[in-house]
């Protein structure tokens, strides 16, 4: 087995943030549940783009806000994502390249526009996701470079793959030739309720060995097990995947392995400006530190420290370079 | 004389920023002026995004970051510009509108795309600005509406107007409403290198009584005069134009009337992450105070309270309400 080009290959829905401050009224006038994703079609978000403030725009979409961050590690990332050929197709790749991104997926002419998730930001930093799926729509196995997956150590999807019709397919596609390839195949569980929409599905790929790195949330973790307790959670998980990184907000994560659970505190954090994207670099800093050798800890280390960073300020992706604050919290790379 | 139903409408060139962070090498690198703004045509915007890093996407022209401050001080604000029909269009139409802020200008179709500047933000919060003005080259007399104009106290018009062709027009046609309906016309000089492509013409309008209050900063001050003397610069400004304010960075600003000259000191600021907005929006707060009757000085209190407010994050418009800001600091309105 040659030594991978890449880091990391994430694959995912190709979105662009449109980020606002919202009031908690906003959100319950709107029917919407506080820090989950909500699919929406093309009409819901005109009205609900009428009915919100104003708005900045960044790139976004999970698995691109993680090969975001492993390149601001100094990781070498790829990402295979569908946008239009329109103008915030423009920006997404733009942003993608911008960071040294390998991104070569064709672009879709002549359909959807490119996808955009209005994040409403309320005051406790919580974002609560409007997600209007677009071009992502339209990602199908064709998408899929053979010799991009093959090149990669990881291979990282999204959950949220499961909504667009054609992108499971493509999923599987690259989780098969990833492990043809001897390389390692993750998925991040995404959201709550995308749990809930794929459970048996998600714990199928666990259970048939597609899933080598599992990543979740305390929510996402509990709403697989449908148990309140997070315990009981993690003692099943470890049961159903041979490795897991789970963020449990404020307290940091647990890194859930055969030989046990370690748990590695947060960073604390003056303000919480906005959690977008906490998750999303999180799993950046882990697979960063997975696909260079480090040991379990130091990489749930360095998601801890990427986390933190976005956590700090409005938009998914970091401000400052990740590499640098691993540096001066004493990491060699 | 009835009372206006605006305090201000801001007239300028509708333009959705691109901001990014630069080193000062990239500014070197690719000739260009710190601090000042750049006009692009399509190839070289093409070719400077290309080169430059990851970005965010906000609403920003300076006209139209002003009636955003107003708008936030809880004025009332109208807003002419020409932006296309695109997406970016969308963005920027639906940021004003979102604000309070009246944006009734038809929209141009089939011409080139909507304007965007690409701002490099350097390490000391300085910005430089490369603007590709696309559907802004298409305001003319035709978008002045006569009845936003009557109704509003102040009509405020950008030097940058002078750029596009016919936009000069359609700010004479706006003055002479303006004027006609017995309401106040203000310019801002917007950029040294604007004053010095139109130096003799708007010394024209200040002397032939177009112009009833000027706002500039220290450079496009002495720009406007030829002179490295700030002190020369403000003496002959006090013979040419009934009122003004000039901001002189960290210092505050002055304000420059036929009785004399006050000086109003800026808000401190604990870091300086954005210089972009910070003279629209002290134009926001002075305008906004003018309109409700405060004196000058009062004004420009307000003024500097807006400018510390945007310059401490990245992005021209204000992110927390400046009536809120303002109420803190024992205003009352």
């Amino acid at each position: 087995m040659t030594e991978p080009k890449f880091d990391a290959l994430c694959i995912g829905n190709a979105i662009v943030d449109i980020l606002a401050r919202a009031e908690d009224d906003f959100i319950v006038a709107e029917d919407l549940h506080k820090g989950t994703m909500h699919l929406i079609d093309a009409e819901r978000a005109e009205s609900l783009y009428a009915a919100m403030g104003p708005a900045i725009e960044a790139s976004g979409g999970s698995a691109g806000n993680t090969a975001a961050g492993i390149a601001s590690f100094g990781g070498q990332a790829a990402f295979i994502g569908k946008v239009a050929d329109d103008q915030l197709g423009d920006v997404y790749a733009h942003d993608m390249r911008a960071i040294g991104v390998h991104f070569g997926t064709a672009r879709l002419t002549g359909g959807a526009p490119t996808a955009r998730s209005m994040i409403l930001i309320t005051p406790d930093g919580e974002r609560t996701m409007n997600t209007y799926l677009g071009a992502c729509q339209a990602l199908s196995p064709a998408d899929i470079d053979e010799a991009v997956v093959s090149d990669a150590a990881v291979t990282y999807l999204e959950g949220y793959l499961w909504d667009p019709p054609e992108a499971k397919e493509a999923f599987r596609r690259a989780a098969a030739i990833a492990h043809a390839a001897g390389r390692k195949v993750s998925i991040t569980l995404s959201d709550p309720f995308c749990v809930d929409r794929f459970r048996d599905e998600f714990l199928g790929l666990m259970r048939d060995g597609t899933i080598d790195i599992l990543f979740a949330n305390d929510s996402e973790l509990r709403s697989l097990y449908e148990t309140a307790s997070l315990d009981m959670a993690v003692a099943a998980l470890a049961g159903d995947c041979p490795l897991s990184a789970v963020t449990i907000g404020a307290e940091g994560a647990l890194v859930v392995a055969r030989d046990g659970v370690k748990k590695i505190p947060a960073v604390p954090v003056d303000t919480v400006a906005d959690l977008t994207g906490a998750g999303d670099l999180f799993a950046a800093g882990f697979l960063f530190g997975f696909a260079r050798g480090m040991d379990h800890a130091d990489s749930a280390r360095l998601g801890v420290i990427a986390a933190a960073e976005v956590i700090g300020h409005v938009g998914p992706r970091p401000a400052v370079s990740l590499a640098d604050l691993a540096r001066q919290s004493g990491f060699e790379f």
